[in-house]
């Protein structure tokens, strides 16, 4: 059984502007967080500069700089409404192991369009709503290094819940199997995440998250899986909300373990044009699924989101030969 | 004032089975003259391998054969529901001039989904329908040649109507404006091709163009225009649907015509790099509008159309930087 937007309280938690708070520096340091170990990562690998950059640095290329320096986050703040509906910081890094990552928090609220409020818990009455959350998603130069998705995020309507997951995405088929190391060690990390958390519920979030990232006009999974879950609500008397924080927090601490450590195990390993290739092809999955079906996506440009922000998850260079 | 479903008498024109197959006869021949006009076109250019080519092909670069032979067809046929359900043929080129192009003629049948029904004209109380249509995209080589789309169909349910068009995207913004000599001559062929249509009207079809292919999330339109129209239902005593049948020929051959001259005109100038990263770019656009709005690429998907089919629509490299 999955949590059910029905079975959500309207309802919010005592305090909860200390609580909103609370949630968004929490969101805001992992992104700080993320931030250091990501440029620590583009700090360890030496200049990959190879024959071939060499050869496109001599016509010009736009590639041929690649792997030449480390790279650095570049953070945009942004608003809202003008500054009326919040807004966020979107932090994006081109490097040379992570081709692009983007790691945005955003806190944002307002009134629900007469659409979105029939969709969404707790607004069919009220069509305010308060929502503050981190976002992330890589895409890496070395074909080996598996792609990564990761969202938690606090949402307040006449309701409140917590929702999230992470999700890992291997580019090359050989890689892309539930008995790769790289799968059994994330699927392992995020079991260890929940671990501690007795409202959570480690096997119905894996298989949710199988069934989310699936794509119906492929008939194929976009990644090896991972975590999702949403309207969690924890009614545990006094600590309720502390307890959804603090599983929030795992999360979050949880991913960044494991992948800095999926990164550095796999950055250095060759690769062939012939995998390169195969990267880009898988890429387009991925921009499928996020258009068509992705319901992050389609919150934000019906919620009037940046656009920026939004589509900032595009992988930087696709392929659908 | 467009042309609205609610118009549409709920009858078909005598002799719907005859007329079918005379319009499915006719999309299948335009399919052939598209392919020989395309290929002559691969044969026009001469070989284009440049220093560039060479340096690729010094490190195995799958792009270093590009230029080096003429592109030819592939043509695959399919069948909808093992043939229960009508088919088509695919026809694919990657070429030397023709980066990708797909030119598909498809006739299929059956009955829609629930959710269909309501949204399609006639079949709320029979869900019965018969669609027969061709649809061209062409990504280019060379990004002084605009990419294109075009697409023609008849289609039948407890009534019948026709519709279509065709539009350009130049992807330079140096060459996406209205008074560019392609822009200027596109626009000008689709006016000559309605011209001998009396229950043609240009300037609706092109507004109607300008407002569908336009991206609300970029405040962008994706293209520099065309003609679009749907509900095509001439009412003339007798000779209604003939008068439509030969107004989507004069707009299939009128777009073959004009769009082969676009071609020939810019295939042989020189570019950059910097040209090809801005039509690179100026994809992604393209796949966000297919994907997110396109209504021929969503009712492909939710009628269980032909996966390879619809989606053969994608660009054949992608940057989102």
């Amino acid at each position: 059984m999955r949590y059910s937007p029905q079975d959500l309280p309207l309802t919010h938690p005592a305090d909860v502007e200390d609580k909103k708070l609370e949630a968004r520096t929490w969101f805001e340091s992992l992104q700080n967080q993320i931030i250091a170990r990501f440029e620590a990562l583009e700090d360890a690998i030496e200049d990959r500069s190879s024959a071939a950059q060499t050869c496109l640095k001599s016509i010009n290329h736009p590639d041929a700089d690649v792997g030449a320096t480390a790279g650095r986050f570049e953070r945009t703040p942004w608003k809202k409404d003008e500054g009326k509906g919040g807004g966020g910081t979107m932090a994006m890094m081109k490097g040379r192991v992570f081709e692009k990552v983007g790691v945005h928090t955003s806190t944002v609220f307002g009134e629900f369009s007469e659409e979105m409020r029939k969709a969404v818990p707790g607004a069919k009455d009220d069509p305010r709503y308060w929502a503050s959350g981190i976002s992330l998603i890589a895409h890496m130069q070395n074909p080996n290094v598996p792609a990564v998705h990761m969202n938690t995020r606090m949402v307040v309507t006449s309701s409140q819940w917590f929702g999230g997951g992470a999700d890992l995405t291997p580019v090359l088929d050989r890689r892309r199997t539930q008995d790769d190391a790289d799968t059994v060690d994330f699927h392992k990390a995020m079991e260890d995440a929940l671990a501690g958390h007795e409202q959570s519920d480690y096997d119905m979030y894996k298989t949710w998250c199988d069934d989310y990232f699936y794509l119906p006009q492929r008939d194929e999974m976009r990644g090896i899986g991972g975590i999702f879950y949403d309207y969690l609500r924890s009614t545990k008397d006094g600590s309720g909300w502390h307890d959804d924080l603090a599983m929030t927090k795992d999360v979050g601490t949880g991913f960044l373990d494991i992948y800095a450590q999926l990164v550095e195990r796999n950055m250095m390993d060759a690769w062939t044009i012939e995998d390169r290739e195969e990267q880009l092809i898988r890429r387009g999955r991925y921009v499928e699924f996020n258009l068509l079906y992705d319901r992050g996506t389609i919150f934000g440009l019906k919620t009037g989101g940046n656009i920026d922000s939004i589509l900032s998850s595009m992988p930087p260079m696709v392929k659908w030969p």
